[in-house]
């Protein structure tokens, strides 16, 4: 968690964007007292969590006067749901002890959440993906609270892909950021390729597909389905429809099933691009 | 076996309906040599497959020319894609045999089965639906041939009900086959309501479902994707995405996610008691 925090902190700085702040999420899953990093996460995102590329170090530092559950609530009370999405890229730990926390923010908070795998088999099981698997309690919580939920899983981010095309580009603009980009991003290409036996020809983008969906709801197409994770057995972590739900209306939660790759990944490099490029 | 035969033909002639041929399909999984009957099918359907109600014995007997398969090749081969569907209700060891035994008749058959489930928990395990659990080496061989399949699964079955109003109405009837018909699915609704956890107040249409939409594919909404079963493990049984074909297209296979319940239980009902009716 240290290591995330210094990462988002010294790529908010290279990038230029110190005044976007960072606060401080819980450490441990809901139902355990600590966190162990598993292995897989060592492995796909390197020992560093940026592929081994070195950031920048740089002296600035997390929010301390607020915890990022508090944020969360303070955000969703100021806000509300038109103007609000929370995009939760890891476990639903935050969002769900925000919900324990003030009940009243449950129905005031649009959720782009990456995680899960409906349709698909699993990254860390046969059926159960990475994020939900770390606090499957959380996120089953979640999935049975009346929140606005659209799940960006597998069924969509493993369509979209970044390649070495697109590294080679992010590298032509001769810049720290493009070559940045480009390397981590190479590493990510070479580990998958090695490492996943579904390896398409590219990286997945999982968490930048679900911050665009964020921005733009009409990159995917959803179906409505009330969902629950799976708590105990070898199956813990994997995310299926709630069958004592099955036939109750409305549907809180939509699941991405299809996606427009091609527009997706068009407007991330895009922004990718801008990012990097000289003029900046 | 025996039993499912006996019991189509006794009740071809309970329905006045001896004119319609019964094939004896092959009698144990492609990957063994005998088939035991799963307890739980005694539980669910009765010991004599019939909710334990009896059908008055007739004398018809199996077509002794020609096998389940041989018929199935046959009827592609005369009549072809668009004046065919095939509706497999139970395993895919018969339709896996005709392909094997005939190739040329892969692209010649529209395929509308009840079997699997996407987004929805098994019936058999938590990720296991019955039929696809027992031939999975089969099912898996038939998903991966380029046949155009429907599937009509757990995600759209668990949501087309009969109830005990619906007995009632067949009751009165008055009829010997309308008191079958209410008998026959009291015990399943009885039964269901018993063994299954996520019981929604009726027992589960699956395979009248499969027939209506070989009738009318309308009745439900389809989502396009390769699928695999998997063949080994906990999880045998299991139909998911293949994810080594995500990007693949044309897509052969579609899975039903929506089903428009109301249109179909009037339909079914209307058929029902027309087959009940004392005019008949």
């Amino acid at each position: 968690m240290r290591t995330g925090i210094r990462n988002d902190l010294d790529l908010l700085a290279m990038y230029g964007h110190e005044e976007i702040p960072v606060f401080a999420g819980i450490d441990h899953p809901s139902d355990a007292k600590s966190f162990e990093v598993p292995e897989s996460s060592g492995i796909f995102h390197g020992r560093n969590g940026t592929g081994n590329v070195r950031i920048p170090a740089t002296s600035t530092s997390v929010q301390r006067d607020m915890s990022a559950v508090d944020f969360i609530i303070d955000a969703a009370r100021t806000y509300g749901k038109d103007e609000l999405v929370y995009v939760p890229t890891g476990s639903s730990t935050n969002i769900d002890a925000a919900f324990a926390k003030a009940p009243d923010i449950v129905e005031g908070i649009t959720i782009v959440m990456m995680g899960g795998s409906l349709t698909q088999p699993g990254n860390c099981s046969s059926s159960t993906e990475a994020n939900m698997s770390m606090d499957p309690q959380a996120s089953n919580r979640l999935f049975s609270s009346r929140a606005d939920i659209t799940m960006i899983g597998l069924d969509v981010t493993m369509q979209a892909l970044m390649t070495k095309k697109d590294t080679r580009t992010l590298r032509a603009t001769g810049t720290a950021i493009g070559a940045f980009l480009a390397d981590m991003t190479d590493y990510y290409i070479d580990i998958s390729e090695k490492e996943d036996p579904a390896f398409q020809g590219g990286c997945n983008l999982h968490d930048p597909l679900a911050a665009a969906v964020a921005l733009d709801p009409t990159l995917v197409t959803t179906f409505p389905i009330d969902l629950m994770v799976e708590t105990e057995g070898p199956d813990r972590g994997r995310t299926v429809g709630d069958p004592t739900r099955l036939l109750s209306r409305p549907k809180h939660t939509r699941v991405a099933l299809e996606v427009d790759v091609e527009r997706f990944t068009r407007r991330f490099m895009h922004r990718l691009l801008s990012l990097a490029s000289p003029t900046k």
